[in-house]
């Protein structure tokens, strides 16, 4: 079976491909634009990585570096720039930003034909509608490892532990639209163990290390861990929860690789959407 | 306690002293635009109340009334003159459209500033978000019966039977952002009766008759009847859920009226916050 390593590069390459088709129609190359603000260690070396990935795939990539002390407006003027320019097709901001920073203004500031990270409110709706839009890229690679392992959303009972914007609530709403039972649990949740234990399938993204223990998941569950800790350690305590599950996403190498792999892959629909709306 | 009836009486008393303040101030009476496609009469008595209900609150009230035969195009535009019309504070497409128009792309031909309906993307997205904003109508009713009630969803099993995108779905956002676990339910669930009687919140929200029965119902129970079926019934199966239900909302005169009631109100909130803005 593959694993979520060989399904990102899967897609990547087929990224790659149309992003080599666009370079020779246009002269160009699809282009996203990734804004960091401060220099907190974890994400400067995310968005080393993400940079990386796009020009293996040959995609370019702009790198837009803020000062910690950056302001909201300052922010959302950076990135409603990168909105209004034609040669960005895609634009990233860099979870999490400084505490005095309004995130949800500065994601509002992102073009809805742009948000190739699906952060927006106007993609969350659109994933929500069934609508054609962005998919926020975790539950968007999620949704695709499922695809890749041939399990079918349809009448299952769907765990979601967490309800942050860009991956409980997303990927609830896409598990709902394939048609899924959607329980989404959160740390008011009573009873949580007992809860995890109905699903057929789980969704641990909590941000917790090793959260989720074995005797929580029912025998023959598919469970996807969306975590990623510190230490390279996912939300799920794999050791236990691998002789339960009949399928199990480890970290890492599960659900990270398919998030980029989403993410540049949106960026070339983005790019041809861009073209083909000339 | 308070009857839905009662509830929604207070709710629209204070709209409409609100109302007559606005029109001590300006000369003008906050306006309720009303877009009706085609004739059914379902559709056509539920307009002539909400506008005799307006009218009742001392709000004003316009009629667009368009033949069948409409585009989604056409629709599109008139909706989009009220959006543009500074007279007009809020904007209520009557529901459903005839099936050859796009009743989404209407939708979101409301301004945002005046979906005092609560039926567009951007509206779900602020639901969802717990970001400022007009709430759908009956699941903000559904919100303040529960409140009225003394129920509070925080670390309750709530089951939303019902996804709908103007019902199903947002008043499970409210209750996900007011700290209930949350379960989606709907025609692909498997073992619906099961999943019902692990809730401490039911909403009903399928439209079929009496659908819901009363050994589904965990006693104790709080059972929401959003349904609204032909002949005064709801969803849920009255004489049988009475009885195991710690709270149960009749119909008629539970749900429904709260609806209107806030419809009126995010009428006034709208001209309110219009005239704030100048």
């Amino acid at each position: 079976m593959m694993s979520g390593t060989e399904l990102a590069r899967a897609i990547v390459d087929q990224a790659a491909h149309r992003a080599a088709d666009y370079e020779k129609h246009t002269g160009r190359k699809p282009c996203l634009a990734t804004v960091i603000v401060g220099d907190d260690p974890a994400s400067v070396t995310y968005v080393r990585m993400k940079r990386n990935r796009c020009h293996r795939a040959g995609l370019d990539s702009r790198l837009v570096s803020l000062p910690e002390e950056t302001t909201t407006e300052q922010l959302v003027a950076a990135i409603t720039e990168l909105s209004n320019d034609p040669e960005v097709h895609g634009i990233l901001l860099q979870h999490p930003v400084p505490k005095h920073v309004d995130e949800r203004a500065a994601f509002e500031a992102i073009a809805p034909d742009k948000d190739v990270d699906g952060v927006t409110m106007h993609s969350f709706a659109q994933m929500s509608f069934g609508e054609a839009g962005f998919t926020s890229c975790t539950p968007g690679g999620i949704m695709r490892l499922l695809d890749a392992y041939d399990v079918d959303p349809r009448g299952k009972h769907a765990v979601v532990i967490g309800r942050s914007p860009i991956l409980g609530k997303p990927v609830a709403m896409l598990l709902l639209a394939r048609d899924a039972t959607v329980t989404i649990c959160h740390s008011k949740t009573e009873n949580l163990p007992d809860v995890v234990r109905t699903a057929d399938i789980v969704v641990a993204a909590v941000g917790k290390p090793e959260f989720v223990r074995g005797d929580w998941i029912k025998p023959g569950a598919v469970v996807i861990d969306a975590g990623y800790n510190e230490g390279n350690v996912g939300d799920v305590a794999f050791d236990e929860a691998v002789g339960k599950a009949s399928l199990i996403t480890p970290v890492p190498g599960g659900v990270g690789p398919t998030t980029i792999a989403v993410l540049l892959e949106q960026t070339v629909d983005s790019a041809q959407r861009q073209l083909a709306a000339l």
